[in-house]
């Protein structure tokens, strides 16, 4: 298998905007291919992420994308994982390197759901789960992590406060990112008097939905060696799976496909989570940070939420956890998420986080989960 | 890159069918693990196919489908392509495993569509257009590839009725079929006095809307000699894009992604057309089929349905094209449609065909496109 580079990547600002999903998929692929010092005629393929075309009325994403560029000659495909589908995306554009196929390949998330009423666009959410026993009974995401929030929390003795703390933290790191949904900081107070979407979270404890796309461009290292930008190196990819359903888990509380992702990861890479010198996670929830920095490997388990409310994984912590302010803050555009948190440790990598800058960082993760879990991706980074 | 071979495969009988998409691709899925003497458990990684989910209020179907099989911890993903989504699922598998990511991966393709009025199904087909352009302004698949047929007659002087025995000779390929939708022959009268659906393609000059599922076991040529079953060899694998739009385009009658497709295909297996014993082809139109024979490098431009009119691809020809009754005939369940093919190759090579089977047949042809071309996948397969 070869090395693997990323050698540009480029996001929109997440949150409402006024291109479809086509569009913005464009822009911020051609702004990556410029951002490499390439042109669009280098790429040899594209991987497209996007999950709810069909609310556009657009499938086939993948041409129109190409065209745009002028290059419709490419081979192109489209990917969904449910909320994961901007890593897996990722993923195969990096199988696709490693395996010898191309030596430029781009991947692009992208996805729209503003255009959505909030039941309509919970609907569409909704079909990540297990549709036939979750959705359609009426248990949408939040009530979904809820189960899970509150199996954590009869377990570990765990507080609302702890998983409060989360957000707090991912807001005041939002609060430096101009590519952030919300870029507001919050206080323990405001997320404690939120009003209750599914007990125990509150509203500051969920995502919002969000519209954006990003984009990576990848090269296999003797490739990436001819160009004279920066580029940083994917060290490790992991994948893992497990029940869609709930009700078809032993334990709420553990999350077994990102353990999975991640010990895939730090293995292909050589490094355990003591290498990690921040991390891009995926928290939808605020719970799901907790369990997140748990089957990572960064805390034991039920120690996720009390380090985040012991300042562990703040900016200035011991292990800066989603120092872009996360899905919860930074913003959830499906499609795109994974590839989002790529395009934060490519600028992190590089020193060119701003405000929010991890100070010296030579290793990052991302974490990326389908639904309550039955996908997941991890991705290591080096500069 | 290892040598890829496929060990199993098998399809639903297409047609409306009363499992779900999920259902019915962990149906077939079982039953290619089997047909391949390994268990689940041996699979390493799930590729779905699967365009339409959405109509069924279910996307990540890929966890439920690993559940069914009890491996819900397997990595997943879903592939869309249009109308070419089976083949380019396949071909992501064979690349996960040419790649030496995995040694044993399972490609399914799976769709349902039978639940939507006609109207309902035809827009949803018509989101593999470039919707903004040509669905939304009423120009839905049919009246695509009529504007293909009408510069086809035009620019070549061919006949409606050489269309026509296209439909002819596959429906009369899937009256020997017992798992195509169409199992009836006809006659030139009956296409020519069918109603006219968009001029000049009339009722039998069309695919049906199609249920149906179709999986396939790939594995590393290494694992595939330590078993004992058939094993039949991926030969080659190529990718071709094209404009998604037609008004992109300056030749209706070519369809240039997939001679390039093909030709990488033909590339990377060391042969040329002439070496093609029989293929499967995307005939969603009979134009696609006239058009498919003459990018694939079977006959000169203009001359595919004159050839076939001549009997050249009849069972009994001398390049017997669609022997399984094609799109046209078997059906075209959309996710599952490439695959469906890659099952027809399965069972050809190792002369199991029955009443169909294509005599001393040692290397075929796959061809599937996803919507007027806008993306294609050839493969080519041996014993």
């Amino acid at each position: 298998m070869r090395k693997v580079c990323v050698v540009g990547a480029t996001q929109t600002k997440f949150g409402a905007m006024k291109e479809t999903a086509r569009e913005a998929a464009a822009e911020v692929s051609l702004a990556a291919i410029q951002e490499a010092g390439i042109t669009p005629s280098d790429v040899q393929a594209l991987y497209v992420g996007n999950c709810f075309g069909v609310s556009e009325s657009q499938a086939h994403i993948g041409p129109l994308v190409s065209t745009s560029l002028g290059i419709p000659d490419r081979p192109t495909l489209t990917i969904e994982s449910a909320c994961a589908t901007g890593s897996v995306t990722f993923r195969e554009a990096y199988m696709g390197i490693a395996g010898g196929f191309y030596d430029i390949a781009l991947a692009v998330g992208t996805e729209k759901v503003s255009h959505l009423d909030v039941l309509t666009a919970t609907s569409y959410f909704a079909m990540g789960s297990d549709y036939s026993y979750e959705g359609r009974n009426g248990i949408s995401f939040p009530g979904l992590y809820a189960l899970m929030a509150t199996a954590y929390l009869h377990k570990y003795g765990a507080t609302q406060e702890q998983l409060a703390a989360i957000a707090v933290k991912n807001h005041a790191n939002a609060a430096k990112n101009p590519k952030a949904h919300f870029q507001k900081a919050i206080t323990l107070e405001d997320v404690m008097k939120s009003r209750t979407v599914a007990w125990p979270l509150k509203l500051y404890d969920c995502c919002p939905f969000s519209d954006g796309a990003a984009a990576a461009v990848l090269m296999s290292e003797e490739r990436a060696r001819k160009i004279s930008g920066d580029r940083m190196y994917v060290l490790g990819s992991g994948r893992g799976g497990m029940t869609a359903a709930l009700h078809d888990r032993e334990d709420l509380t553990r999350m077994g496909s990102a353990k999975q992702a991640a010990d895939a990861a730090y293995a292909m890479a050589g490094l355990t989570a003591a290498h990690v010198d921040f991390a891009e996670v995926h928290d939808c929830f605020t719970i799901a940070e907790a369990i997140a920095t748990e089957e990572l490997g960064f805390f034991p388990y039920g120690e996720g939420a009390n380090q985040a409310a012991e300042g562990s994984t703040a900016l200035g912590g011991d292990l800066p956890v989603n120092p872009s302010g996360g899905l919860k803050a930074k913003g959830h555009p499906v499609g795109a998420t994974g590839l989002g948190q790529i395009c934060e440790v490519w600028d992190q990598l590089r020193e060119k986080a701003g405000a929010r800058q991890v100070k010296g960082a030579e290793v990052a993760l991302t974490h990326n989960v389908g639904a309550t879990g039955g996908s997941a991706a991890v991705h290591l980074f080096s500069r």
